[in-house]
């Protein structure tokens, strides 16, 4: 078989797998296209990680994750500022044109959302043009309110926008993952006016399936077996211009006990099926 | 001591207690007003529950709850309808002005939000003129998004809103509740919507804990505990001349596993201290 062109396998939904049998296995596959995470990345070795996946043909459509911003007291400020930077440097290393950025929950003690959103915006303005000067694009990531306190304080897409919009878009834009806005009313719109604006940094895939597991991170279903209409939602961001490769990420405890192999060819048929 | 005079418990809170306990500890400490649900009061007996709560001079602030009405299968959404009407009937009987509605999630195998939330609009179309007749106010709760498939397509309160102003305001009105909102940047323009137009029907108070337990449904924090700043949105509220009862509802396996006195106790006295 050979995967869909646009299908990117990112890291993390096949974790199991180390960095060379994911080449492996996308070489057997036909897909042409994954998005790393630092700690694999890091724990491989960043100039080998980067010359595998080089000299495999794959592209490197992101590198997930920067952000977690929202820190009040300055050395951890500092420190997270220091971090992302390392962070746009290492995505520059692997060839990729997007870092992923979660805008990290409220600190502990804190109930202020409006001022720790503020803090993420104040920390872009530092991080933007440095990523600008690298030919990174910093990927706003909206999670799902439920991450609001602990994660993320960007909650959606329009929030997302509303940061992004600050920045220039070759600098700033935003990462839409179906998983986080599929709920949201509003989100469509959101997706349009992020397509008008050249915003749309990257776009993620995931289903929605309940009961959630406790802590609630890792039960994304597999394409298919939730609630959300995906061929929906690609149609739209298709119809907004998006033409760029469309990565499925997973956190899934269940999915992650079984072959990697086997899920990421599992997974690259769904998405031909469902996507 | 002496519970504030807006504050009210909410049955499902402290559901250890049984109701005639309930009542007891309500007097033992100056708590005026209570929220009931359909099950224990069914339970108890409608006419006996109805005799308990008026004999203690409690007032019943709302009876949880109505809804369930996303059902697009005919015999389903009949059932749904007639069931409504018997929660109106109960309501009435216990002597509340309010019942609070939570709309439903998305039937087996469907995917569409929006028909889904267009059916729970028919649906109130049948059910307001029958709750005018009765007396009670019909309050369409948003939940928070994290239950959009399974419990509530109604995710925001702007969405809530869109809803209740198709019908006149002395049938349809909102259930603000913080757990429920507080993530949300738009919810507090949306609040100010709801005062204007005379919709707030009913406010509740949970506080946001993580992390989230299985299921995600009961963990609810206490009032003071967690994320949310309670007092700014009472204050909120207060500014859109909303002066009613202030129902604390809590789902919590580890308060539920305590002893219901205390917890009511406790619960009046995070009131007193946060709210």
């Amino acid at each position: 078989m050979t995967a869909h062109a646009r299908f990117s396998i990112n890291q993390q939904t096949v974790k199991q797998l180390p960095l060379p049998e994911l080449v492996e296995t996308c070489a057997d596959l036909g897909v042409r296209n994954v998005g790393l995470w630092r700690e694999p990345v890091r724990a491989y070795g960043l100039e080998a990680s980067a010359a595998l996946v080089r000299d495999a043909g794959l592209t490197v459509t992101t590198l997930c994750r920067g952000g977690f911003l929202t820190a009040s007291e300055p050395g951890a400020r500092k420190a997270a500022l220091a971090d992302n930077r390392r962070a746009i440097d290492e995505a520059a290393a692997l060839g990729t044109r997007v870092l992923v950025l979660v805008s990290g929950g409220l600190p502990d003690g804190e109930r202020d959302l409006r001022a720790a959103r503020e803090r993420v915006a104040d920390a872009l303005a530092e991080l933007a043009p440095y990523a600008g000067r690298s030919g990174i694009r910093l990927a706003i990531e909206p999670l799902h309110p439920m991450f609001a306190s602990d994660r993320c304080v960007v909650s959606t897409l329009a929030q997302a926008l509303d940061l992004a919009e600050r920045f220039p878009a070759e600098q700033v834009g935003v990462c839409v993952d179906t998983y986080h806005v599929w709920w949201d009313d509003q989100a469509p719109a959101a997706l349009d006016r992020a397509g008008a604006g050249g915003r749309i940094a990257t776009f993620q895939l995931a289903d929605w399936i309940t009961p959630l597991p406790a802590g609630v991170l890792n039960g994304r279903g597999q394409l298919g077996d939730g609630a959300i209409d995906l061929a929906w939602w690609r149609e739209r961001a298709d119809a907004n211009g998006y033409d760029g490769p469309i990565e499925v990420e997973l956190f899934n405890d269940e999915l992650w006990a079984g072959d990697g192999r086997k899920l990421l060819a599992t997974t690259a048929e769904r998405f031909a099926r469902y996507v």
